[in-house]
């Protein structure tokens, strides 16, 4: 399932380790401004040297504090469309509802409004993570279980805009159901009646 | 229209105005943690003290300063609910395009992610926002231009979403066809066919 990488030296993997976790608590605290790599040093002990040794600039740093928890979430593939959909949706309502991610992703939105270099990195760090859901509809369109002209993005955007929109921004609770609720609109907005 | 105020002393005027162009100067520049009292005096020449009789505190100010341009995005009320609602969401997608607004809207989203009397705020902001287009959805269900039992709130995400989604989560661009299409999918999903 996965490259194996040489192991890495144990004294590495805790200074590493405890640099972002240091970033991400910087983050939680603070917001994007309250991350320096001078702070980073002053609170974890790990010496500047170590911290550019593993990073080339505080951007890149921000960025893997924010994959830490490699928040992928992936999408099922069984006949079954809908509850494919559904289990990701509930699965990402939880990432993002949970102490992980979420809290910090505001972070990354206006760190993103604000520096264009953060932009293109977070864009890619975004794109990894909207393309299980895309491989899922585009394979749906192959297979007919949706309309082979499909619009896969807007699908994507219109399943997952929602619940973003309800964590960010409305701030809603969202209920139970709401996963569900929304991948039945969407999915019945294409015309899927599976 | 709207309640008329007494005239305001135009020195008054002048240095209310130079307050919030200054917050949202720095709001652009540094973002949420850029902005403090201090930093406004020192940018604007206004003093403190003027500045703390007109808002309580940074976080007062700040709101006032989100909401200078009054972007609030009316939906028409014909018996055309696709294209009042159309319209609506074009006009959202101009405004969170445009400089004014959407540019500071990721500074609110992470302050309110860190700060709880910035984050009941700001619900209230986002609260107002929303209402025109609830009251255009559960008009249209009194009317029976939508289904009686329509879930206006879970609709209104469905309509929403994918824009406040594309534009600060996936930063995708925005086709100009892209808010009808929202429209005409969230609509279909919930079985409009006027």
């Amino acid at each position: 399932m996965s490259l194996t990488h040489a192991a890495e030296d144990p004294r590495v993997v805790r200074s590493k380790t405890a640099v972002l976790e240091t970033t991400r608590e910087l983050l939680r605290e603070f917001g994007f401004g309250g991350v320096t790599v001078d702070a980073v040093t002053a609170r974890s002990g790990v010496a500047k040297t170590t911290i550019y040794r593993h990073w080339p600039d505080s951007n890149a740093l921000l960025l893997d504090a924010f994959t830490f928890e490699k928040p992928i979430v992936d999408f099922d593939e069984t006949d079954d469309l809908r509850a494919d959909l559904r289990r990701g949706v509930r699965r990402l309502v939880a990432d993002l509802s949970g102490d992980s991610w979420g809290p910090l992703f505001p972070a990354m939105m206006e760190a993103s409004e604000r520096d264009h270099d953060f932009r293109r990195l977070s864009r890619a760090f975004i794109d990894e993570r909207r393309r299980p859901l895309l491989v899922r509809l585009t394979r749906a369109a192959k297979s007919r279980q949706l309309s082979a002209d499909t619009d896969v993005e807007l699908l994507a955007s219109a399943i997952v805009g929602p619940i973003f929109y309800r964590r960010f921004v409305s701030r809603q609770a969202m209920a139970k159901v709401f996963p569900d609720q929304v991948v039945d609109l969407a999915l019945r907005g294409v015309g899927y009646d599976g």
